[in-house]
């Protein structure tokens, strides 16, 4: 028997499932694979031997359809961080009793950066021991920051809803005739392509946000209330995108900085964004109206208005993983080539997942403008084509209907 | 010349455009009317003589379609409170100048309690004065909360944001295997309407939130915490909605009493919302992983989602409010009177604007469960057909279409 197992891991996004649907397409269409299972918790499962049987799953096409289009991780998810095996052998030999028990030859990690790690560091340990397994990885996160990849599987989706939602918010704050700033918080600690994403907005001629800083940019205290005092004097209502993890001159994180002094009633310290913590700073130094809005997990779960690109590539991305394992590959991920911006074309290929393990791909500087509130024309063409076409979601009394597998 | 103009005001909705619309058509479709303005910035455009000329816009049916999908209130808004005639006499003479310059006969006010109050007043001066006048009010609010009209335009579109990204948070929280509590917090200083509307997520057999709490109901923090710990010991993660204007048992804001002793290091105090106390409350209390989310503007901006039983609604209910105009009505309300749950089936009314402004339509308590905790089968069957059906929204390079008045 040469079976397959899958798993999912770190933040869900809303295309993780369709990378998922794509490995089980090409198990449900190959004759190199006699069944399939799922992993619960990612390699916790594998570790714990906590299984789910997938068999019934791929013949099961309305199931499978719904499934690509529910959000998050339909297998679980965990946090874990694989020691090398010179320094922990224990999990290593407890995924391989367990890969052995159930036949397994095939181990796809769907997942992010430490998924990619675990990747590694999974087939270097296989290959060194002899055993006849085949691991591969499936990239995934909406930071969009790993290496070797054009862009990431999950990240294109959330920039279709940071780019509809700045628009509607941009046309909700316009219709008052008083100074205020809205502030949107936006995912990426170090990676600020889904902050830089909020520029969408603005393709269909829309102002979109007034200022867009990301975290891989120092920002200068004065110079951002400088900013947002120029724009206020042409405008009553101003837009601001920022980066969760955007830092400031000294290396410290905004939010970090402004809310230090903070305490509730228990002396608690109140852990605040970095939107909150310049929205305190534009109440103190303007005086306006203000108001902080976190995008928070919405952004990364809103599977209703899904990019259709990006659900169509993920999918594809699990077919070309399965592939590769299948033809005898391991230690590589599944990554996407872009041929052209416009139009858009892309092929698959796969990349040493070492190269793509604790690498972060951030945004280059020439992408940013050179005041450092903005982003360029450069960063612009690379988005576009990421956010294009929407999905047949199905409703069911009114909302989208989901699948789960537990 | 018998001319109509029409304002909005308030809190914008994804709905009052569609109103707006429907007024527009009533105009199209009759010989009552000359010509349409609208005036900009709610009330203020009338005291101001600050029109957009409409006339214009409704011979484009393609601007007009796209207009009805676009959140927001394209003609702006104020939040301007009218004093009584007797008291400053001022704006009312201005509104009747501009009325009087531009021939206005008709005047459509679409908004919320302030604007009905505004309907109220102006009705009686012209009334008293023997303006040959009409004014009529439109209902808009994501509150749900205007007395003699079954639901408002504009809840049913933010009650399928919530139930859809309520259903959506579910499956995200639910990846990890270690206890989390997650807390949204959901628009509604004094009425729950809409954070009963989360219990939607439910409709087709998911979980929902776990625990539900309206603001219509004192919060005991110590029920609160046994309520959350009961949870979790069924389930890691825990989803909790609640009303922003929440209160505890002194009758004071969950949101001031958590967070009076909160200052950052400017001293000044922090503005926290409930969700952002609570989730305070459940760390000291509990000590577990706790996160806040506010779904802010978005569940009242997020027009790609919106309730096609509400935009058709909202339509119909700005074609009502034109015809009861032009047949002479006036100090009017135009209303949805509900006939039957299941099949979902309304009718259009007009009521007295009088009876409107100024009262507050908050959840029966009877619609609460006895614990505090969540809502009963009265209340799903009251929401149930608000949310159903997808509204049609035309897409342009990857967000939706919209039209702007100016």
């Amino acid at each position: 028997m040469n079976n397959l197992l899958v798993a999912q891991s770190g933040g869900p996004t809303t295309a993780i499932n369709a990378t998922l649907v794509g490995v089980l397409h090409g198990v449900r269409t190959s004759s190199k694979v006699d069944k399939v299972y799922g992993a619960k918790n990612g390699i916790e499962g594998a570790i714990n031997d906590n299984l789910i049987d997938l068999n019934e799953l791929i013949r099961d096409t309305d199931a499978m359809d719904t499934l690509t289009y529910t959000p998050s991780s339909a297998l679980g998810s965990c946090r874990y961080k694989m020691k090398d095996w010179r320094e922990d052998e224990e999990p290593y030999k407890k995924i391989i009793a367990t890969f052995k028990k159930h036949d397994i030859k095939y181990f796809i990690y769907i997942g992010g950066n430490d998924s990619m790690d675990t990747v590694d560091k999974l087939s270097e340990y296989c290959k060194l021991n002899n055993h006849d397994i085949y691991v591969i990885g499936g990239p995934k996160t909406v930071d969009n920051d790993l290496n070797l990849t054009d862009h990431c599987p999950g990240f294109g989706s959330a920039a279709k809803y940071v780019a509809t939602t700045i628009s509607e918010l941009e046309r909700d704050i316009s219709v008052y005739d008083i100074p205020a700033v809205t502030i949107v918080e936006i995912m990426g600690r170090n990676a600020g392509w889904l902050t830089a994403a909020s520029a969408l907005a603005r393709v269909n001629g829309g102002p979109g946000p007034d200022l867009i800083y990301l975290c891989e940019k120092a920002l200068d205290y004065d110079n951002f209330i400088q900013d947002v005092k120029d724009k206020l004097a042409t405008k009553p209502g101003v837009l601001v995108a920022i980066s969760e993890g955007l830092k400031d001159t000294t290396g410290a994180y905004v939010s970090d900085s402004m809310s230090s002094g903070a305490v509730d009633n228990f002396g608690h310290k109140y852990i605040a964004g970095s939107a909150r913590a310049l929205e305190q700073l534009v109440r103190e130094k303007i005086g306006c109206k203000v108001r902080a809005i976190e995008l928070n997990l919405m952004q990364r779960a809103a599977a209703h208005i899904a990019s259709e690109t990006d659900i169509v590539e993920s999918v594809m991305l699990g077919q070309k993983a399965f592939s590769c394992a299948v033809n005898g590959e391991t230690g590589k991920m599944a990554a996407i080539k872009r041929l052209s911006d416009n139009p858009y074309r892309v092929e698959f290929a796969s990349v040493p997942v070492s190269e793509v393990a604790n690498h972060e791909k951030v945004v280059p500087m020439e992408w940013i403008t050179p005041e450092g509130n903005d982003v360029t024309e450069e960063m612009m063409a690379y988005l576009r084509p990421l956010i294009m076409g929407q999905v047949n979601i199905k409703y069911e009394n009114g909302i989208p209907k989901q699948h789960k597998l537990y």
